[in-house]
């Protein structure tokens, strides 16, 4: 069988961890500290990130990379998005020069505005058919809890796609294939921002039909990104875009949401952070996305309007209401 | 100012007369019970469906359809979908042979599997471009306390949906035109059935991730059967299809999600039914879907799934493994 690699021992790269044990594969899990992998091995349990969730005896955890990547033919990344270039730098030399490169990571480098996907081709050296992403309505615990949910494998090579499909496929965790990587990317990203102002809508009282609005007008200008940027519209409405999206905008636990409602309420950015030690990463990337849809031409209402609100140039009541008070116009153009 | 009537003083059309008179018209509201249009007359509010909301001076109501249709050059239908045949039948004579006929109505007629503007157009004898559809994330209680919202207001002729646009836009509800009528109305009634499903697995006490699946797979499986009947799937991506789901299924008053919960949570169909004296519309109209689907030659295994359910030929957990558990396959297809 081939050797599997997953290398951040976060929630997410944990939980992934135990849905390619509960398929078949032993894993080879890096965590950046001693004390949480021991922790793994010793109790089967991911003490800091999915605490009182016993992981299978497949998924084995060390803290040094060599070891981990060592021959390994499939290597998940799931490190923070913003550390995956100073960590592939230190680590490209023990990829194997076939391995696939599979990324769970949402979001985009910060200066540069490259997706995972294209930081991960510029460091390893790897064609599109060695890079694959997976992403969807994921949220970590419950997949770790074995709830039933749906995710998407992207890679631009179709038959890698397919073999990773089987490779992570187990009853309660169903995966379909995507050739469209670019979409799914977006989708993950941009998801951040709109659920920001999901929350922005939440904390200001607004109830369900303001938020699905927010969303799904969301929906529509990450789309019109996408297909500037050569992506299927097609992803951006299915489990990578809408799924993903919807899944974080329900979620009581969504950082970027939470954070979202706090501004609503009237915090101010550093509030939020002097609170909560935290930086949500739509806070972070809303800029980014922004200048990516100046770069394509593409007007983004809502992206710019988190944008200005995280500048301080803007108030949550405005925000909302110039978004419902635009011009009239056709919804689909 | 073109004269107009709203013919169903439920929650919608009640709302909606709201929307219309704050956008500057008078409206003329019909209601089936004259107790329930001098309550509205005489204290300006409708006891029965929004209680507590004072409604603007510019809305009237009577139980006299004659009076109410007399010269109305806009009439906007918002009876229960069953109900729309032989009110239709009962009123035709009164209706002028220009009037543009206006549904806030989700669903299709039982038996005919006629959507509600085929309905229309049967008994009105009015052509494309004088029929509409209004639809979206549209939760009346909401829109009448004037929180924003988006909508749609869609017409096979641009122009008079652009006119409808004008007539019902205010500072908080936003609607959006579309030509595509087949892809809005299909949208409103599909998405009662996956709100159904989606409340099983909230019944289940699955989480997030398994709803936002549902939700998504379930707005797929609407944008093939639209795509066969040949509606736009970017409408179902829109407004009326996603934005419409997301706020149905969001929301804790949402009987047919809340018919769901109950399944899932092990009741029959009998004993909700008998708990509630309400048939949520899901129930009535997923053998209607599941039979357009058929006709259709489309897959749609989600409305498969709440038909046989309801029929008590599947169980809830069979249900939502079975729907996990399928065959591993493109997403996109």
């Amino acid at each position: 069988m081939a050797k599997t690699a997953v290398l951040g021992a976060g929630s997410w790269g944990t939980a992934f961890s135990l849905v390619l044990a509960d398929a078949g594969n032993d894993v080879h899990l890096w965590g950046r500290r001693a004390e949480v992998c021991e922790a793994i091995n010793e109790t089967q349990e991911n003490p800091e990130y999915l605490p009182g969730i016993e992981l299978p005896a497949a998924v084995k955890a060390s803290d040094d990379p060599a070891l981990v990547l060592a021959d390994a033919e499939r290597v998940v990344l799931a490190v923070p998005s913003q550390q995956l270039r100073p960590n592939l730098e230190a680590w490209a030399h023990h990829l194997r020069d076939d391995a696939v490169l599979v990324s769970l990571m949402k979001g985009v480098e910060l200066g540069t505005h490259l997706r995972m996907s294209e930081v991960i081709a510029e460091l390893a050296g790897a064609g599109p058919e060695r890079i694959a992403v997976v992403t969807g309505p994921n949220l970590a615990r419950e997949i770790a809890l074995r709830e039933p949910a749906a995710s998407v494998v992207a890679c631009a090579d179709e038959h890698v796609a397919q073999d990773l499909q089987r490779w992570c496929h187990t009853p309660m965790f169903r995966p379909y294939t995507n050739t469209d990587v670019v979409g799914c990317e977006l989708g993950g990203t941009t998801k951040n921002v709109i659920a920001l102002a999901v929350g922005v809508a939440d904390g200001l009282g607004y109830g369900d039909n303001a938020k699905a609005s927010v969303i799904t007008r969301g929906l529509a200008e990450t789309a019109r990104l996408g297909m500037a940027m050569g992506a299927d519209p097609m992803t951006l409405a299915g489990l990578a875009g809408m799924g993903d999206l919807v899944a974080t905008c329900s979620s009581p636990l969504s950082r970027n949401r939470t954070f979202g409602e706090k501004l609503g309420r009237g915090m101010t950015v550093d509030e939020i952070v002097a609170s909560t030690r935290q930086v949500a990463e739509g806070v972070k990337s809303s800029d980014s996305i922004s200048e990516l849809a100046h770069a394509h031409g593409v007007d983004m209402p809502i992206v710019e309007h988190v944008a200005a609100l995280i500048r301080g140039e803007s108030s949550p009541k405005e925000m909302v209401a110039s978004l419902v008070a635009r011009a009239p116009k056709p919804e689909i153009h």
